[in-house]
């Protein structure tokens, strides 16, 4: 959810300085009174922690909202989320999701999020989301949700199914067919007015928009409306069959690269890429899209443009090209790897920015609670 | 929601002796492990906080609440909850809905429940309901709920259409239509294992055992269902439509009486109540359902049937009926209606009551929720 698929302009591998616990200081930002919140920018996103994010999340989002950390003016209010509410629309292994729920904190710190600068969180741990979920769906028309298209994509993409017919609609349960709502409420809560967004979550933002104005016209207005993020979208393509997008749920383990790989399984995983038997590089997505996708990840790891980057493999092959895609990636992700590995054994830090994050968050939408509490009569 | 239609044993009128502000001693009796909460009773009822209750609620629900909390051994643990997330579900006045949740939290005093008995506690001051509504919606089925059938009658009602095929569906929002879920939240949070329910409500005490159990199944056995707490059934009659049931949203006032209701208003509205033009009096429901009403009310206010009523009557007429209906209703609700003047100029008493409440609530509730996290895998 909220995935931007995003960012060219990436970050430089880099040291990352996270490690030491330190005093998680407010970052807030003189958040206490509600009269300035709306002419600051409060962006939002949330991330499924449903297992170990692959280099497709991280070039299409992660390493976006660590670019927004950099780039936002010191007045912005960024809110990071881990949305666990979320993720039980599917079936989960409660071991697995609980593990993956954590390991995504860790990355989440791991590629540079700063608990000092973002208000990093789980969903799950401020109240405010589904109380206000409940608010908002007694307000949103049933036949808006029904006309929603996402939960069957979400549902075809849990069971890899190659098209949305495939979809077994029995296996749709409440929560799944509401969840556009609690979305809303992720939001709106926090009165976000921005949110970074992917285009296959356009739908989502429009119908949180639309909640919004309900709510505005039924309680008087209080609400701006969440504008979406726009950000150069970068779509990173399975490495085994390049007509899909890098997904964590494809059987394949092959076609994703993890944030956790080895170099040598970096390596191993490049070399096996399914390209084409044409002699040389081109940059082509058409006709080319598996060697275009190397391009196009190489590009996102050094900064630049896959149609800039082919320029370089004019006179070269397809091996040269992977062994350098391969060093690229490893490049970018050394450093997430090693913080990521020393972060997951640190059990009581990321307790404690987990902690942090959720009282700043709450301190947050208790705000929006107090007055929406007013407005509709439950004060 | 959760209303019983019942108890012809009624209590009889008596002092009520909740003016003074009390030590508000715990009601949970040992509930502090989670081991004994399976082998005793936990009850569970709720009432929506929209306008003044009326007879019918008394007869039908209230009052059968206290004869519960009378009844009951010390070892149940009885719960009343005001449900003002489900009054939400159909549009309110804010202004009205804050006054009347107040005033129905003085109501559930007056009447005689005891908050160092019962866990007496407003739906939304326990975050866990909305927390919990969430997870069973990812595992209620979309379409069991879809064949709910009561939130048209609940539409129907609120607009007084006629019948069900009369209810436009544009209205129908989401709460409306995932409430059940969050009426199985409401019992299952508490591990209730009696609800006391009306006829109307079996489906949803139906749906809430169906959720208990896929929880069960899903993520090992958690809840005991919650059985239905059958109590003698009454059902009080429009004063001014007998073939309805006595209810808030009738456009004419005159066919209900308020639990505020003067001696002067009660009399004036049986005066007015339509009965027929057969002479006599006599206890038929089927061919004099405006005659038998009324003594269906009178011997449910003196703790006999209206047939067994009906003998008293063979000589005398309507008239006599009507004031000595008049005179048993005042002589009931006299002692109720002077404390709830009293209560509900108490707002800090109220408030205090309501703050108890909830923390009881809550306090029984986290027990149930802590193992729902660990089970799911968001602990």
């Amino acid at each position: 959810m909220f995935l931007p698929r995003i960012s060219s302009r990436l970050p430089k591998p880099r040291r990352f300085i996270h490690g030491t616990r330190r005093n998680l200081t407010n970052a807030i930002h003189s958040e206490s009174s509600d009269a300035p919140l709306a002419r600051k920018r409060v962006i939002l996103s949330g991330i499924q922690p449903t297992g170990t994010p692959h280099l497709g999340n991280y070039l299409g989002a992660l390493s976006n909202w660590v670019q927004l950390q950099r780039d936002s003016s010191p007045n912005d209010t960024l809110l990071y989320t881990i949305v666990g509410w979320h993720a039980l629309t599917l079936p989960q292994d409660p071991k697995k999701l609980s593990q993956s729920r954590r390991e995504m904190l860790a990355t989440l710190l791991a590629i540079g999020l700063d608990p000092n600068r973002s208000i990093i969180f789980h969903q799950d741990h401020n109240p405010h989301h589904t109380e206000f979920a409940w608010i908002l769906s007694c307000l949103t028309p049933f036949g808006k949700l029904k006309r929603m298209t996402t939960w069957k994509s979400r549902l075809a993409d849990s069971r890899n199914a190659n098209n949305e017919s495939e979809v077994n609609e029995s296996l749709l349960n409440a929560g799944l067919f509401t969840y556009p709502v609690l979305q809303a409420a992720d939001i709106l809560v926090y009165r976000a007015t921005h949110v970074p967004v992917g285009e296959d979550q356009t739908q989502h933002l429009e119908l949180s928009r639309d909640i919004a104005q309900i709510f505005n016209q039924t309680y008087k207005r209080l609400f701006t409306l969440p504008k979406q993020l726009s950000t150069p979208s970068k779509r990173i393509l399975s490495l085994k069959n390049p007509a899909a997008k890098m997904s964590k749920s494809a059987p394949d383990v092959q076609s994703r690269i993890l944030l956790t790989d080895s170099h040598n399984q970096i390596k191993a995983k490049i070399r096996s890429a399914v390209t084409d038997s044409i002699t040389g590089v081109t940059y082509d997505p058409e006709t080319r899209p598996g060697t275009s996708n190397l391009l196009t990840i190489l590009g996102a790891c050094t900064n630049r443009e896959g149609s800039d980057v082919a320029a370089d493999y004019r006179s070269k092959g397809h091996g040269e090209l992977k062994a350098d895609v391969a060093e690229a990636i490893e490049g970018l992700l050394r450093g997430p790897r090693s913080e990521f590995e020393r972060l997951r054994e640190e059990r009581g830090y990321l307790d404690d920015v987990a902690k942090d994050g959720a009282e700043k968050a709450r301190a947050l939408s208790e705000i929006t609670m107090l007055d929406v509490r007013r407005r509709i009569g439950l004060s």
